[in-house]
């Protein structure tokens, strides 16, 4: 990629919007066009990050809207600057799962805290690194949750934040299309119905379009 | 103590500064007047609180600045909703162990996040929530480091803050004289030179001046 600064593409979507499906193509998408790719994850991707995580997820069970912030906070913060901004810099380019418009949609519009709050924060903690491209897979939280809760045969517990009444999962969506018409440049929502093939041709034609912008700038 | 708020003072100080022996004798001296008292910590103070402790001080080694701020800050939004708010309200005073001002001072100026960009961090975090009384017990770094060093013989060990270099706490203790600037109403430097018990009379002296305003108000 020679001294081309890589691209960085976040992914966000409600429980079984099929992200990580959509991401293991992404990744070998861009690989085929020869970028160098990192995946990395939020909360997450660092050691610090990912104890973070553990605790968020798993360890507690009773945590302030406020205190959950913050932690997402803690581990976007050591992301962006033990991995995303060096590594872009090099010319990697980074596929994240979630990064900040999880927690203006999730904290900010569904805990009641405020979408243009939790920016600002964002703002902060990521010294103002932002995505060049944000694909958020927006999918019925009714339809999600039962294809999320089907999933395998109970290989996986379900985490905190996927136990929240399905009501939580509506403002969590409401929250997401207010997020979408704040960054039209960078913001873009995925519909999930049609199946795999059919959100993948959507999710490769909006790639497309961001990879000649990018070609033409960089 | 009826329907009168609880007292609430935070303690403040380097290391080595006699913090602790000082905050039994300002509990007892509160439970001989007459108040319910309860002692509580930064970070920590709350289940999920002490699980943040755990990790700042002992189980990550590498912690960017903004970072390491939002997990005190997460430990302080739970602290402050799930007890400090509440306790208040019933008449309970409260001698809490570091509080809004130890952010302001290692991260805010020693680790140059800005003393400002701090405290609007803080009062994001604590939701507005602040101490009737700040103690800063101020002591020469070199001075208390080697205090704190001497102590016992390596029965407890450094945590990843104390093990920083001297410098470090003379930008600490830099910052908490501006801080002291910045809220005379509240915030009131006790000198720690001449002993324990000449440091009691200068504690107990501001506390009983407290104390006088606090019930006049009440």
């Amino acid at each position: 990629m020679g001294s081309r600064r890589g691209l960085f593409v976040t992914l966000e979507g409600g429980e079984g919007s099929g992200k990580t499906t959509q991401r293991r193509r992404i990744v070998a998408f861009l690989r085929e066009r020869g970028h160098e790719v990192l995946e990395t994850r939020e909360p997450g991707g660092t050691p610090a990050g990912e104890l973070i995580r553990d605790l968020l997820l798993h360890r507690v069970e009773s945590l302030h809207p406020r205190a959950e912030l913050a932690l997402y906070l803690a581990s976007r913060a050591q992301l962006v600057e033990e991995v995303i901004r060096e590594q872009l810099a090099r010319g990697v380019s980074i596929v994240c799962d979630r990064f900040t418009d999880s927690s203006a949609a999730y904290q900010g519009g569904a805990r009641d805290l405020g979408i243009e709050t939790v920016e600002r924060l964002n703002d902060w903690a990521t010294d103002g690194v932002q995505p060049d491209l944000t694909l958020y897979f927006d999918v019925d939280p009714e339809e999600g949750l039962a294809r999320r809760q089907s999933r395998g045969s109970g290989d996986e517990a379900l985490d905190r934040i996927e136990r929240e009444a399905l009501g939580f999962h509506e403002r969590v969506r409401a929250a997401y299309r207010v997020i979408a018409g704040r960054h039209p440049e960078r913001f873009r929502v995925v519909p999930t119905h049609g199946g795999e093939e059919r959100v993948w041709e959507r999710v490769r034609s909006t790639l497309e379009g961001k990879l000649v912008e990018w070609e033409r700038n960089a």
